[in-house]
């Protein structure tokens, strides 16, 4: 039975973080995120529009060739948003209408909407506090106790479909415990297929995110670390998963001096060149702003530090994180005062923002197959993420 | 029987219609089709970057208040490109996994793969060769042979598929009989969306194509009449829809100050704010564009009326073009050398391209329902587009 709390004492616990905030970051309305702009984005954004080839263009294939070396993917394919890069994915995976996809419940909703496009269903299993992506050892069990490999194939026992995919979600930056997770794939043969939206310039055990998976995805939102307006992309080592991703991106259309034949039902996912120029300028700055994202996380956590009753996320064990998002977590005491703590914040001019509610929770999602989620529960009233911009000085 | 034409004819006919296509474009390389920026293109596009709302931001609404204002439609609702736009635009019109959609075999393959994207099925049907654009009198016959109204609905009786919406196209800007076509999607209780991806600038007795469905679709592509790098635009006088529009685009996301609440499966869809920005500055040029196409048009026909079996396609009666593409069409004694007459013209830097291969011909729709296609595989190998950059001078 967790004890009242009085609004004053809420408004001294709101009071103590609000300055932790104000002593890292200074005074004034700051957003939770803002793209920084401070190299050649002016430039190669000019320099595409004065080529006319704002839509096809060098700008593309350089940008993916810089992310392809900055992760050491050895393929990357630039993807108008990162809800694309992960639909086009979980088909190149190939899920098919019927089939569940395992994923975390505590994730941005894209996830589990790239599924449904497909007509599969999610299929939601409960997270670890440490790095707030699935818990592995619960997922072992899980579906051990669920599921059967029949003809290879894993099959949902209680739903008779076939599981056909994992798609673990790194957490504001934060990694998964992906060699666990590897190993559950490989056990009951579900293909991985990295959510890494929010996780360019995290890695786990030094090898980058996003390549653990058969197939990863990165975003480039206004809100990620950098960004390309709207803009995601596939990583792969697969070299037919690579060809097939690019040939589907831009209509399935055969190569040829001037016929129009398609072989598949292809999609409109190519980045443009626009987007594209704009990302090969911050992907110059990428290490800059990991550094600067790092130091803000030191200067959070010296703070923080001085504060009972809440902690700052540090990365997992082992992992190196982005630290797209800084991230604050209550004690349960606070649990239950998450929304009076926000808006204490906010009426201060401190912008911050609770984790997505659980996607089992949302009315489109509430009959999918999950796991017990207690974990989840728990700890979805108590996440909070504080105003994380790079600070370059 | 069609007569045999010899090598040296063919090079002679080819040769006059370089001839004329130089007289009026002048030599040198010219591409199919390129963008014109010559107004504010570089200013908001800095602005914007100045701004860093690179995805959310003011252009994007600003970019709709200028096509809504332009198209006269009520609603305008700027997506990331035109074939999301018509996959959204489908989903809105209630077509669902199963139902069939009326739509010519003679366009672009993203109109067929909106449909597929939901799990319905492209039901092909014949063009008319004045407007490129769909029969209207052989459609209609053929509904009444085919079809059934039971519960208000249109029911294919060969399949037993409901056959729920009907998606005419303008092909390169040419507008279809829209008051017909109207006329039969009332009649056979089909849900009307305009696939107008290539048609901004296009008027159908004075009045802007792609406000006659319920709803309709533009597309910025990079090699349209205006650009914003990848870009589409969802056009409807509907109240409700122009709000589920705007809601699906932005992940269904209920408005609140801090909560993730989803209330249905939605997209990533919405028009990044850069590729707006670039939109608003191409919606100012438009009136200036448009009239270069059409007096780029007057210049062709001068040229193209001195030479036999090849005649310049026109507006339809009482339409106004925006005569996106130029398109010569060969008298059917050249059918079958279309492929050397587009070498022949490759050959000599003039930049060409046929028609697109209609769709039921594609390995992916070989096996959709379809009408009588005669008429679209009569014209097929006889339509060529020829370079149609708008020449500001």
């Amino acid at each position: 039975m967790i004890k009242e709390i009085s609004d004053k004492n809420i408004q001294e616990f709101s009071n103590k973080v609000i300055d932790a905030i104000q002593c890292t970051i200074g005074f004034g309305e700051k957003n939770l995120h803002e793209p920084t702009f401070c190299g050649n984005e002016w430039t190669y954004v000019k320099d595409c529009i004065d080529s006319s080839f704002v839509a096809l263009g060098k700008y593309t294939g350089e940008f993916e060739r810089k992310v392809s070396s900055f992760t050491k993917s050895k393929h990357a394919i630039a993807i108008v948003n990162g809800t694309s890069a992960l639909h086009l994915s979980l088909v190149l995976a190939g899920v098919r209408a019927g089939d569940e996809v395992i994923m975390p419940t505590l994730t941005f909703v894209s996830t589990a909407n790239a599924i449904s496009y497909i007509g599969a269903k999610p299929h939601f299993v409960d997270s670890e506090i440490c790095s707030l992506g699935i818990d592995a050892d619960k997922l072992r069990s899980y579906l051990k106790k669920i599921s059967v490999i029949q003809n290879g194939n894993c099959i949902n026992k209680i739903t008779g479909n076939k599981i056909k995919a994992i798609v673990p979600m790194h957490v504001f930056g934060h990694p998964s415990n992906l060699t666990e997770l590897l190993n559950i794939s490989e056990m009951f043969n579900l293909v991985m297929v990295e959510d890494s939206a929010e996780a360019l310039g995290s890695f786990f055990d030094e090898r980058h995110v996003g390549t653990f998976g058969k197939l990863g995805v990165l975003s480039f939102n206004g809100n990620k670390t950098i960004t390309t307006g709207g803009g995601g992309i596939i990583l792969t080592d697969d070299d037919n998963l690579a060809e097939a991703a690019f040939h589907l991106s831009k209509t399935a259309k055969i190569k040829h001096d001037y016929e129009f034949i398609h072989d598949q039902i292809g999609f409109n996912y190519r980045m443009p060149n626009l987007n594209a120029a704009l990302g090969c300028a911050q992907m110059e700055q990428l290490p800059t702003i990991l550094h600067a994202k790092r130091l803000l996380y030191k200067k959070y956590q010296k703070e923080f530090n001085k504060i009972e009753n809440v902690a700052l996320l540090k990365e997992p064990l082992g992992c190196k994180s982005n630290y797209w998002l800084q991230t604050i977590v209550l004690d349960e005491v606070y649990s239950k005062y998450r929304d009076q703590i926000i808006k204490n914040l906010h009426h201060a001019g401190v912008m911050v923002r609770p984790i997505w509610t659980p996607i089992n929770l949302l009315a489109p999602y509430k009959k999918c197959p999950a796991s017990d989620l207690s974990v989840s529960e728990n700890i979805f009233p108590r996440i909070i993420n504080v105003p994380s911009n790079a600070i370059l000085t």
